[in-house]
């Protein structure tokens, strides 16, 4: 049953030979490689043939590979005789050294870019009940923190707190160093936390994310203690807009860079455009960051498609004073989207 | 002060240009760059050049990295206006797409290997204190789960509790997933610590590693509760005269390659060649797996030198049997070595 999903996996993969002019791809990226077999290896090669895909390892791994890929499994040393035809690599991937040996090896090997991730961008149903499991995990995280705000609490202390939270509930590991930020730190897009108090009339950036079974999550929440800054209630508005609108576009059809250009668009419109740090948002899955990027110059040919999940993380730093930042995570449907969080934040904080 | 550790090692970066016949050198792999800023980013770029130092970050950092590095500090994006001459990039970490980039941006890049890894291979005595207080608490860490050995208690059990004590003792994070293996699990190096109780008369292998303050450990010791498989005994005789040659010839001046041989031949003429699954060691550091590799194939002219740190770690692995490897952190001294685990090692398992 299991091994039904690699192979469909590898199917999707093989669909593309045609459209990169390929005979196959050669993976090396870890995370390619457990999306495609399940298995966990810090050094493999896996060959997706149009004929029949193959897994190598090292000595180190080929005993337990051997039993548990779903593929068939060689010592990394015998590559050089089984493949035939050209073979995609991933240029975002491999090393200049890599490719260079990889050359004498196969000298049909062809630039490729991205190919995995094109397909790990669309997810099967199992991992999005586990992203969305990764999200409720999340959501219980920082409503268990948000317990522990009071004057004088450190960043750090609330980082701690969420972190040892997520570990007795199920949580593997965090997806990254809790971005925790009082006050000025806030107008740092990814501050570390840090011994900083709390103190009253402040601002309060938290961006989380954890790991379920593998997959992430990615959210953040501004909020005030007191009375915030005066210029931080206008970012607050023009992040709140531009978040609403480049949700309201999300559905199959519409074409990635258009996300950005909206938020962009409203953003420009009043004003703000030199306090924008980063780009709008970032696919997720078995990493934190994923193909695609929402930004107005990449991935121009990509469009929103079902299944594909995504972040819409508007934000806007005043040097000195402090940022705004809303962050939430949706999959897309056959019909529009559905944000993981709405169900969650009972504040209205999420459109 | 702590400035003048960063223009330091630039120093000695800058001192490889005439090897390397470069003006300067680009470095984007983030250690690398941690390890030359004392900043850490997901994404940087730093120039280092025979005449100037100059870091480059986004928009996400710039605010934080004006502030805060030790070189003149610029946004990404102006990157291209920004060094004069050949500009050496480490072909193990530039990717082919980034490669292809940064010819647009400087025409004259050269291909280099692993440049701030050769200088990063001889630590400053800030780093061997900090590498030595890692080895200390991971030692800590494997004595407190000894007293956690009894029929019953599972691998992962064993795992968490060592996790646990690190975390709690000033760990930072765990370098790997430790591997703890019992009875033929022991035969996979690279084993994932899972729900095999431990049952009497039984090999039990554990692989640690923890990160203080960024600098990592590493240690294996493999011991038997009760009597073990019979060849077992005789692995074990066999990966402690490997041991105990190896570092014998630690000392400044010793090629890297002769300790790999030196090991290699004495496990030949044992007969158990078949049993071998991994190279002899590695440098250790800010990353685990570090320059140089102890290999007989590898670095062929790469010397012993004061100031390095290596792991010595010979294994030998049956297939359904078992698995013995016994793995030490040692630093090179100016006579000969130190190994940070033999004043701990009170049971005589260390040479």
């Amino acid at each position: 049953m299991k091994s039904k999903i690699f192979l469909n996996r590898a199917k999707r993969l093989q669909d593309l030979c045609k459209m990169w002019d390929v005979d196959g791809f050669l993976i090396e990226d870890p995370i390619d490689v457990f999306y495609l077999t399940g298995l966990q290896f810090s050094l493999a090669t896996l060959i997706v043939h149009s004929q029949e895909t193959a897994l190598f390892v090292d000595g180190r791994y080929f005993a337990f590979a051997k039993n548990n890929s779903p593929f068939p499994t060689y010592l990394l040393s015998t590559l050089p005789s089984q493949a035939q035809g050209s073979l995609g690599f991933d240029t975002s991937y491999t090393t200049v050294k890599r490719w260079e040996e990889l050359k004498l090896i196969y000298p049909k090997t062809k630039k490729t870019e991205k190919p995995v991730q094109q397909i790990r961008a669309i997810k099967d149903p199992e991992e999005i009940q586990l992203l969305e499991k990764s999200a409720t995990l999340l959501w219980k995280g920082f409503q268990h923190i948000q317990t522990k705000i009071k004057i004088g609490v450190t960043e750090k202390e609330l980082a701690y707190a969420f972190e040892n939270f997520c570990k007795q509930n199920g949580g593997e590991k965090l997806g990254f160093d809790p971005i925790i930020a009082f006050g000025e730190n806030t107008a740092y897009p990814h501050h570390k936390a840090g011994n900083t108090p709390l103190q009253n009339n402040t601002t309060i950036l938290c961006d989380l994310g954890v790991v379920v079974d593998h997959y992430h999550s990615d959210m953040t929440r501004t909020f005030f203690l007191g009375t915030p800054p005066a210029p931080l209630e206008a970012l607050k508005k023009v992040v709140q807009q531009a978040s609403t609108a480049a949700l309201k576009l999300c559905k199959p059809g519409t074409p990635v860079s258009l996300l950005s250009e909206t938020a962009h668009s409203i953003i420009q419109k009043a004003g703000f455009e030199k306090l924008i740090a980063h780009s709008l948002g970032h696919g997720i899955g078995l990493e934190i960051h994923e193909f695609p990027r929402l930004s107005e110059k990449e991935n121009p040919n990509t469009l929103l498609a079902e299944g594909m999940v995504i972040t819409i993380e508007p934000g806007l730093y005043l040097p000195k004073t402090g940022g705004f930042r809303h962050e939430d995570t949706i999959v897309i449907t056959n019909s529009g989207y559905k944000n993981f969080y709405s169900n969650l934040d009972t504040n209205q904080n999420t459109p």
